[in-house]
């Protein structure tokens, strides 16, 4: 049990003005139990408060032994779950739900006014996860060196001939082979123009001379992601477009890195390398945003966006992923993982932005 | 679309006292239009209602240009969905909402005044889609024929020394070679005393002679869905304590299948198989439900268990599979899918389940 973490995510309900809540997102239970439970369609919560001991509530089903130091309520597939609520929600206050709970217990709940209240409190337990402690920074910077040397690794296996969907095959047994446990995304392997698809799946597409080979790949350390993104040449040297489109990306990846630290807007972050992208005249051709928060999972809650004017925090993890992508090629992305200090950033990924003609 | 499909979960819907409703489970919007679309965490939404024109509300993210039938309403994830649904949604009526939905769409709409009220509808979907068209009967079963097909080659695949993880990693390429697309869960692949655990998870224990193998699987064929379970002995005839508990099992699924027909009690079933195993001393050790509803998804809404006391309709389509699990071992499961129909049922699985020695 991480009693810290139950503690950050409390005193930030606070700002909600919320008392308790029922946390019901695995991922975000992990969070505060050290416990991945996976319950499915059936109910799951951890019910954290003010001055409240936590108490997880779960199915049968999924019992274990382990003591986590907390109250483990077990239920069955029969019981009423507004029932099992009363003596540990407080009816007489609001209580935060998780953003992603299920309608139907919702609605019970409701009914069953097992609270005097309802409001989305998922901010809180968002927030909390969004400023990594010391302990989770070190495996976020493990899971990037593991990345990093995967990098080296995967670019070997490229050869005239083979395919994205082989290439992809290859990565798990180098990931494991380097500590890590599996992947933390369904990796990205691009020929040619598939490269400007930023969602490229693997398929049976064969490397051929003169294509681009596009890596967006992340690993699990630890219970903890990495991800990053890095664009070769395979035997020729790029062509001039190429060339200046790998250039605007690098600097658009660098200067918004190099302005990181912590209390500047995340959507500032974006506009820097948009501007630039839009300089060179390929703004439209950078379709998404600059970067998403990452952790437990890839895909955390916080946007480096035009639509997300958060200040970043010292802890905060993100991507920063410039591209750009003219349809029918070429494509070009280059990716890192960044975590913002007290006095400013670290960059998670060491493998060289320089251009790099493979074979 | 499949406004058939439509239609009958509107008619259900009026059983619940519902004009409107938002079916926001991905696979009932596949069960009603066809198409499969995975949201992840954004909104997505069939709005069906009783006069009303279905419309999908989805992400622009999900664009796809095949003109369905309805109307296709695109949001953009900065988009307030409140606002979205106005006109969509009628605020005077209640409104139906799908057990999974998230509560922050919910609590959203309930402080916008979307509806009147909101109430879980899912039942009437649910219901809708546990009575099989003849379109739908005929794919369970094609793909309860390829199961066949395919545990008879996965019988071949067993030898000395063979891992459990060994078979289970062949059965996709036999199920694709016989026209099935996926596996509709992971198969259960189960050697000596891991017949024990129902759940058990395919792992490198090896085979050897004297072994039960059991063998819990599915396929998909044009998104429907197969599910079996056949238990073998290897090389040896079974003990006389494994051929008492193989035709304990066998008795009870044949005889609960020997009742089926349309308007008895779902319960009634599970009690048949259950009295039979009870009475031959192995009650305690018959530790799940006889069996569960099936078709798009491996496990829909409806079970044949105790707790189930709703009747079967013509088109259901369930699985039929008692096990007895010794502490220990031995464990044996037998499993049928089974159709009711119009005036009896139909078995879907024709594989043979006397005591067959392999090797």
């Amino acid at each position: 049990m991480h009693m810290e973490k139950v503690n950050k995510a409390v005193a930030f309900l606070k700002d909600l003005g919320l008392s308790q809540m029922l946390v019901s997102d695995p991922a975000a239970i992990f969070y505060m139990t050290g416990r991945w439970i996976h319950p499915g369609e059936r109910f799951l919560a951890l019910c954290i408060g003010e001055g409240k001991a936590p108490v997880l509530v779960l199915n049968e089903l999924f019992q274990f032994q382990e003591d986590i130091g907390i109250e483990k309520r077990y239920i069955k597939d029969t019981d009423d779950i507004t029932e099992v609520l009363k003596g540990i929600v407080d009816p007489e206050e609001t209580l935060g739900i998780d953003k992603t709970m299920q309608a139907r217990f919702l609605l019970a709940m409701m009914e069953h006014h097992t609270a005097k209240a309802f409001q989305n409190g998922s901010f809180a337990v968002d927030r909390a996860r969004a400023i990594k402690d010391a302990g989770e920074q070190e495996k976020m910077i493990k899971a990037s060196k593991i990345n990093d040397a995967a990098m080296a690794q995967f670019k070997t296996l490229v050869r005239d001939g083979v395919t994205e969907k082989e290439i992809a095959d290859q990565m798990l047994g180098i990931y494991q082979s380097l500590g890590a446990t599996d992947h933390s995304f369904p990796p990205i392997v691009s020929f040619g123009n598939h490269a400007s698809d930023p969602h490229h799946e693997p398929d049976d597409t064969a490397l051929k001379e003169g294509d681009i080979v596009l890596f967006d790949v992340g690993c699990v350390y630890e219970n903890y992601c990495s991800d990053m993104t890095r664009t070769f040449f395979w035997k020729n040297e790029p062509t001039q477009e190429e060339r200046t489109i790998y250039n605007t990306v690098r600097r658009a990846n660098e200067e918004a890195e190099a302005m990181l630290r912590p209390g500047i807007p995340l959507c500032s972050i974006d506009k820097k390398a948009r501007d630039i992208i839009t300089e060179a005249g390929y703004g439209p051709y950078f379709t998404h945003r600059l970067g998403h928060f990452i952790g437990i999972e890839d895909h955390e809650y916080g946007d480096v966006s035009s639509a997300f004017s958060n200040l970043t925090e010292a802890g905060n993890t993100f991507s920063i992923e410039p591209g750009i992508y003219l349809p029918g090629g070429p494509g070009t992305r280059i990716e890192d993982l960044v975590l913002i200090t007290e006095d400013g950033y670290r960059r998670l990924n060491d493998y060289p932005k320089d251009i790099e003609v493979l074979g």
